[in-house]
Parts: C-alpha cells; structure tokens; sequence
C-alpha cells in the first residue's frame, strides 16, 4: 500500500473531481451515453433500496398508502395551474409520436404524430389532482395519503452524477385534506420524518426551514426543506415539503361535501426525497480515500478480507472467517440483522483492501494466520486512518460489534455537525458578509465560505443582485433560529428573523 | 345482503366485462386520463410490492445485483439490433423535444427540438447491452447478473388494465456469460424461479414452454415461456425468459478476453415479469362476487369485522376483535408474521362485507355481542361460499389459522389446475381441432375452447392462417410434455413433440 489516498484529488485541492472520482471508484454509478442520464449501479442502487426500505416503513407507520400515477402528462393538464407550468415548462421532456418508420433515406424517424403532446413527469401534482378530484366527494373520503416511488424527468443540459440528472428516481408523498390546519400538521409531520432519517440514518446534520420566494416550488403557499452543509461548504438542498393550500385543488377541482353539507375544495400537500441525497452522503462524509457509509445505510455493513499468503494456510483463514461471519450474521444493530461480506476474490490484498475502503464499508475486518492461531481479529474502523487497526478477540468482538458500528455513527454525525457548525457565521455587517463569500485562500479558490445567518429585508431585487455577484442565495428561513428581531444587514430595513445564506447545489 | 353476487356480470355471460368490473370493484386500478394508461390504486399497488418482495429475494439468492439503467434509448442504440428495432418499432413512445414555448396562439408548444430522438424504452437490452460493452473486458468479470425493477412503454391503441397499457411496471433481468452453455442454464434457472414463484405463491398452475418463432423476443435464439389458462379457457403469457445468444453481445460489442487469451463475444440473457401478473391473478382465481386472492399474495391476509348493531355492545366487541387481531399478529404463515386488519368503519355491516369480499381478502372473521359471550368467532374463507361459516373458539382459530391460510392456498391451486386439466384436450384430428375452438354455446360464445396439445408441421404460413380463421396461436412447445413423435393434424407432416395451441391474452 504504497498510495497515500485512494483517489487522485483531495477534496481542498478539487472538490468537483474529487466528487467525481469518489463516486466512479466506489462504483455508484457513472454517465449513461444518454444526454443528462445516468446508470446507477448495484452498489449505489443498494443504497438506494435501503433508502427506500426505512422511509417507506415511516410512510406507512404513518398511514400513508403506495400506488402508481402515469409516467406521462397531457399538456393541458400540466397547464392548469400557471405558476406550476411556467417553472417547469423549460425544462420537459416532450413524447411527440407513438411510433417509428422508414424515412426516405431509409433510417428510422418518429411517425404517428400524437394529437396532444405527452409531458414525461417532472412532477406529478398534476395527474395525481386529476385522479383526486375523481376520487374525493366527502369529508369521509379525507385525509387521503398517498405515496409514489418513481422515475421522474427534468431537463438538464449541465449535468452531475446523482446532483442534477435528466432522469433521476424519487418518491413523492401527495395529500389531500379537509382543512388547512391538518394539511400544514402534515407539510411539517413529514418534514419531521425526513429530518429523523437524514439525521438519524444518513448522519448528516440539517437546518429545518421554509423557502423564501423564490425558491418555493411553483404553485406552493409554503416550501420546507432540510438543508444540509456538504464538505466544500456549499448547501445541498435534502428534501422538501409543499404545503400547497387550496391552489392545486382549484386547478384540478379537488372537491368535497363537507360536515356542514357546502362544497368545498380541499387543501394539497407533496413531499419528496431523491437519489440526490446519495450525492450527499458522498460529500458530507466522503475522505480522500473515497466513501465512508454510516452503518445504518451501507448495505453491507462489514466485509472480512482473508488474507491468504501461501496455498496450505487457506483453508485454515476460510474456515476461520466464514465462521465469525456466521456468528456476525446472528448479531442485530439498530433491529436488523448485521450484514456481513467475506471477499474471497483472488486478488492481490492491497487492492481488495483499497476497493472496500473506496466503497466506504464501515468496518472491515482482516484475518490471516496469525490471526487464527491467536484466535483474534485485526478491525479497521472506516472513519478512522486505514492504517489504524484494533486487534480484539473475536470472543470480544462478537460483543463489541453493534456497539462500534453505533460509535462509527455518531462519529460520522458528530464529525459532519462540527464541520458545519465551525463554517457557520453569525453575521452582522455587509462587509463581513462579502469578504465571508470571497475566496480567501489562492490555493484552494473553491473552498470558502459557510451557511450565513443574517438579517435580510428579503427584497427579490437585492436577493437576485446577490446571487449575480457572489453566487450565492437564501436556503431557507429556519425554523429552529429563535424568532429574534433585526435589521437587514444591506438595507438596514426591519427583520423578524435571521435568514440562512449560502453557495448551493 | 340481498345481492345474489358482488359484480353485476358473471363470468359466463361476459367475462371481459366481468373482469373490467372486478378490476374496479377490488379497487385495484383505473383507466388514467392519459391514453393507454393505468393508475394503479393501493389496493393493487400491494399486490405489486408483494411480488417485487418476493421475486427480488429469489433473485438476490441466485446471485443477481439490481442497478437502474436510463428511461431514454438514444434511436441510434436501439438500432443496433435489426430484428430487436423492428419488433417494437410500432409501439415506440418518442420523445423529440426537451422544454415547452409559447406559441403564435398563446398556447405552449414543444420546442428545443432534440438532435437525435429518444425512445422511451419498451425494453432494455440494447442500453444495458451498451454499458455491458463497458464493463466486461475478461472472463473475470463474467457473469453479470443484474435486475433492474422499472417502468416501460410499449404502446398500444386498444388497451385493457393490467393486461395491455402503453406503461406497465415490470422487472428486466440482464446477465452475460463467457460461454452458450452457461448462459442456456441462466435462462432455464431464472423459469424455473418463476414457475416456482406462479404456482407456489401466485396459485396459477403454468405450462412451460418454448416459444415458436412468430412470437420469439425479436432478436432471441429462444424465448421460454409460462402460459396460463384464465376462466375463459384462454391462454395469458406470465413472463418469459430469453437466451439470446451472441446476438445483442455482437450488436453491443460485448468482448471479453477468455482464460485462452482470446478475444470473444460474450452470451447473454434476459427474463422478466410485469404488473400483468395482478390482471391473471384476477381472472385465474375470482368468482362472480369478484376477486379472491390466495393468502401467501394477500396484502392483508385477514380481516376482522366487529358487527356492532348497538352503543352499548360497542365497546366489548371492539376489544375482543383487537384483543384477537394482537394474538393473531403473532402467528406466523410461510415464514412472515400475518397480516391482519381491523375494520371499524362505520358503514352498514352488509357494504362492509361485500367490500372485503370484492377485494379477495382470503379469510375475514365477524364478531359481535354474540361472539364475545361465548368465546367464539364467525370464520368465512373467501374460497367457499360468501355464506358458509366455520364457528370456532378463538383458542382453537389460532391453532388452526395458519393451516387454514395453507388450505385456501392449495385450494385455489386445485380449482385452477382441475379447471385447465378439463379444458386440456390432445387432439389428434383437424376437425376435431375446428371444432373445439368454434363457440358451441350460443348463450357464452366467448367461452369455448381451451388449450389444444396438437401435433404440428411449425409452418408458418400455415399458423398465419390458423390464428386469421380461428383466433387461435401457437402458445408453446412445452418442456413437460415428453417427445411423443407424431404427425402433423393439418399437413401429415412428422412432428418431433406436441405443442400447444390457444387463444390468448
């Protein structure tokens, strides 16, 4: 092991390679040779799937049902709410004709032009608001929650893996209510379950906050979103939830007869969560070996590596490391059984080891010889240097296990909430906040900055101004900041709370 | 309950309208305001889950990894394979532009017209035969068995929920193998996993076959298949597992260098399953009072109805229905704990019922006043009449609980193969063979017929002229079914095996 980090760019000298590389290396996921597409591969995927297994339990503890909308939107009912529409209109992909044939020159060209050209969903409040207003006639019919996993389409021209992609997969919950109190209980009950998972699956620390205007998903009253700080300090938007009042409901006629026996409409949430947060996990606890996964989201939480210098020790090392696997595999962390790997793969140990640290698996364990004649194990913590080992019995390793995978999480957590918290700034006068969002250091130009939290009039005009000269832009107005009055740091105008500013994905 | 059945056709009258009925009346999914296709309600969506759930284990325990590959094939991939692109180009969704403008008229049009079209893909053999090309370089690296669980589009003028819509959720496995040999054995292991799953889990007592060539995956050397006969005696295909030879390796330059140093084209597979399945569980196993699902399927496997007709009783009926739901959450039916749902809605006790029988719930359970005093409960499997009850004591219900589960399981099995060993018939004469698919009774003309085990010369011209005059295919060359030599009915030609005919979904 003679290379000092697995990956060719540290993260202070180029955070967009380094991102790149780390996400090539563990094998993720790479570009498809599809414009704006991407191939998530089975080690990415897996990530993926336990994503979905733990929300989708939250989900449903909460009453919320899975079902399945079309993939495509008639035009006109895209453009049924205006704002909506008008936010997404630039960025469709557009289904024109239903089949293909032989042009004059021979090749095939689209044929079977559509009457109403089909929207490839960006989003589905639309076609849900229809299917909706079809099934909703009472109070009784109320609340009605409903959840979708998905593909979903925006157009990108500048792509990045997992970040911004044409096609990206999702869930996305969709709610209709009686009232406007329970829609806003639910808008926030959901943020709280994304909040619990980011934080207490992902490790990653979040502020909870609303949207200011203009980031507020079109056709919304209110916007929450969890924003979280990633390594080169930028924010990275996790999640969000739309209360959207009575403005979806009037545009897809989602209408009730009421206690009171008056018609009414009804009022609309929806909620998501992408693959994007892969990306996250990648740039909140990535090192400069690669990919570091908190326990509770690897997929394969161990790996045991035999190590196996001559032929007559083999069977000695496998028959040892197969056996503490099975144990292993009897053992629970946080519920569920240990998910163990032993990589027999016959390739040289570096390597192998150097794969499984790009992979980020949380602990590995090596044994050879030596370890079977001594009856221990040599165990590499993944969020400690990949040269320190901790050599246990395998007797005290059985029991220690859970508990170090549980140290391994809070590590990661606390490591990432230090992180954040060293680069965030309360800041008072504009000149501090400029030269806070001006590259300080010639060598890493990339890597400045933080989460801002002033006081600002929320003037659209000065907000664009701002994010023209310094790139950077309000994330949200957070809801855990105290409520601690001001004044705007630009224009000296009255404040009600500290926003949240930031350089943003 | 007065009504004599829940669906206002019976099958033997109408069995397409039967079927539309039952569909809607389970609750399972509806027509989307979007041509061609289906919105998959809860109800059915679980159905769905449950399968994805227990075929990803089969899969993951034979090794295979699932990935996601892009919705979009660049027209000129999709080319590659000349036999592959015509057999779908008829049916291909294209997407042509990526953003929407105003027009001259005010309205929005598609606009950034796109310099290649894109298909929406109807299959993914020649994206992930692309990235394959990428990844395989040695013998090292074979086999590849990945799964990827996805939406398709194949389009589709006439449609029908469930059996035929423009999108339709399915699973695609992909595998390469360094050698024919291997990659015939895949094809064969992954049949036989599906056989396995239709007839053990789903109820549905399959046919394994070979296709002929007519209805061969276009750009396969062989496609296997299982074919089921619905109660209309007609013939649904429920998956199909392809060897495709070198075929899509050549198109996709899949080459790997093998232990003899040589560079070669690797051999692939693929296999899938669609949401189809829900449309032949529906029509395999329901009656004229709709759906009945069997236990090891059923989302919710049992349902208690508390029968409250007065306040005062309410209270001890509730508690005695919960108290018995907690007991029965404990017990376990094919390894999973047993679902099981309380219904307190208060709607009139008939409705209530007659809801959970049109959904298939396999067994529910009535307690009322009487119930609660002398310790007993009212048990109506969903596979005997809607009336007949068994009266047990509660301790003796949860002893027997699960034996029952097994005993609606094997029962639903049973009916299903009587009722296609009845419509079977060998055929050794042509008129014989005429006669058995033209309508006899003119009451139920749809319903005549069955599966014909013929022998037949395979020309094709012939079986052109077979399906034109009766409706009627060539469904497969079964794998079961011996070598019997014979001859051909129609032309006296020798035929190595029989083979069987049918009209089909």
């Amino acid at each position: 092991m003679t290379q000092k980090t697995a990956i060719s760019f540290k993260r202070e000298e180029n955070y967009a390679e380094w991102y790149q590389e780390a996400v090539k290396l563990a094998e993720l996921a790479e570009h498809a040779p599809v414009r704006g597409c991407m191939v998530i591969k089975p080690w990415g995927y897996a990530l993926w799937e336990k994503i979905q297994r733990i929300l989708d339990e939250k989900f449903k503890e909460t009453g919320h049902l899975n079902a399945y909308f079309p993939l495509f939107i008639p035009l006109s009912y895209f453009e049924k709410e205006a704002e909506h529409v008008e936010g997404f209109a630039k960025e469709c992909a557009v289904v024109t004709h239903h089949r293909l044939e032989r042009g004059k020159e021979g090749g095939l060209v689209p044929a079977g032009k559509l009457e109403e050209p089909l929207i490839v969903r960006p989003t589905s409040e639309m076609i849900i608001g229809e299917m909706f207003s079809r099934w909703i006639h009472s109070y009784r019919d109320l609340p009605l929650l409903l959840n979708q996993w998905a593909n979903v389409v925006r157009w990108e021209m500048r792509t990045r893996l997992f970040l911004r992609t044409a096609e990206f997969l999702w869930q996305e919950g969709h709610t209709a209510h009686a009232t406007g109190e329970e829609a806003e209980e639910e808008t926030l009950r959901m943020l709280e379950i994304y909040t619990r998972f980011v934080e207490d699956v992902l490790a990653i620390p979040v502020m909870r906050g609303k949207k200011g205007e203009r980031e507020r998903f079109p056709g919304a009253i209110e916007t929450y979103t969890l924003e979280a700080m990633m390594q080169d300090r930028k924010a990275l938007q996790c999640c969000t939830s739309h209360f959207l009042g009575q403005n979806f409901a009037k545009a897809a006629g989602i209408r009730f007869f009421d206690r009171d026996e008056k018609e009414k409409y009804a009022w609309t949430t929806s909620w998501g969560l992408t693959t994007r947060m892969i990306g996250a996990l990648v740039m909140v606890h990535g090192d400069d070996d690669g990919l570091i996964l908190p326990p509770r989201i690897a997929s394969s939480q161990l790996v045991i590596l035999p190590v196996i210098h001559k032929e007559e020790s083999k069977s000695a090392v496998l028959s040892y490391a197969h056996a503490l696997a099975g144990k292993l595999r009897h053992l629970t962390y946080q519920g569920a059984l240990i998910s163990v790997f032993v990589d027999e793969k016959e390739i040289r140990g570096g390597e192998k080891t150097w794969g499984w640290i790009k992979k980020g698996v949380p602990m590995r364990i090596e044994v050879g010889p030596r370890e079977v004649e001594s009856r221990t194990l040599s165990v590499y913590r993944r969020d400690r240097p990949h040269k320190e080992a901790l050599t246990l019995s395998s007797e005290e390793f059985l029991v220690r296990a859970p508990s170090l995978f549980e140290e391994i999480q809070r590590s990661l957590f606390q490591r990432a909430l230090s992180f954040r918290d060293r680069h965030t700034r309360r800041i008072d006068q504009k000149e501090e906040f400029l030269s806070f969002f001006t590259p300080q250091n010639r060598e890493a130009p990339e890597i400045h900055g933080g989460f801002a939290s002033v006081h600002f009039c929320q003037d659209p005009v000065l907000e664009d101004k701002i994010q023209e000269e310094l790139g950077v832009t309000l994330r949200c107005l957070p809801l855990d900041g105290g409520t601690e009055e001001g004044r705007c740091i630009f224009t000296g105008r009255k404040s009600p709370q500290r926003v949240l500013f930031a350089k943003a994905y």
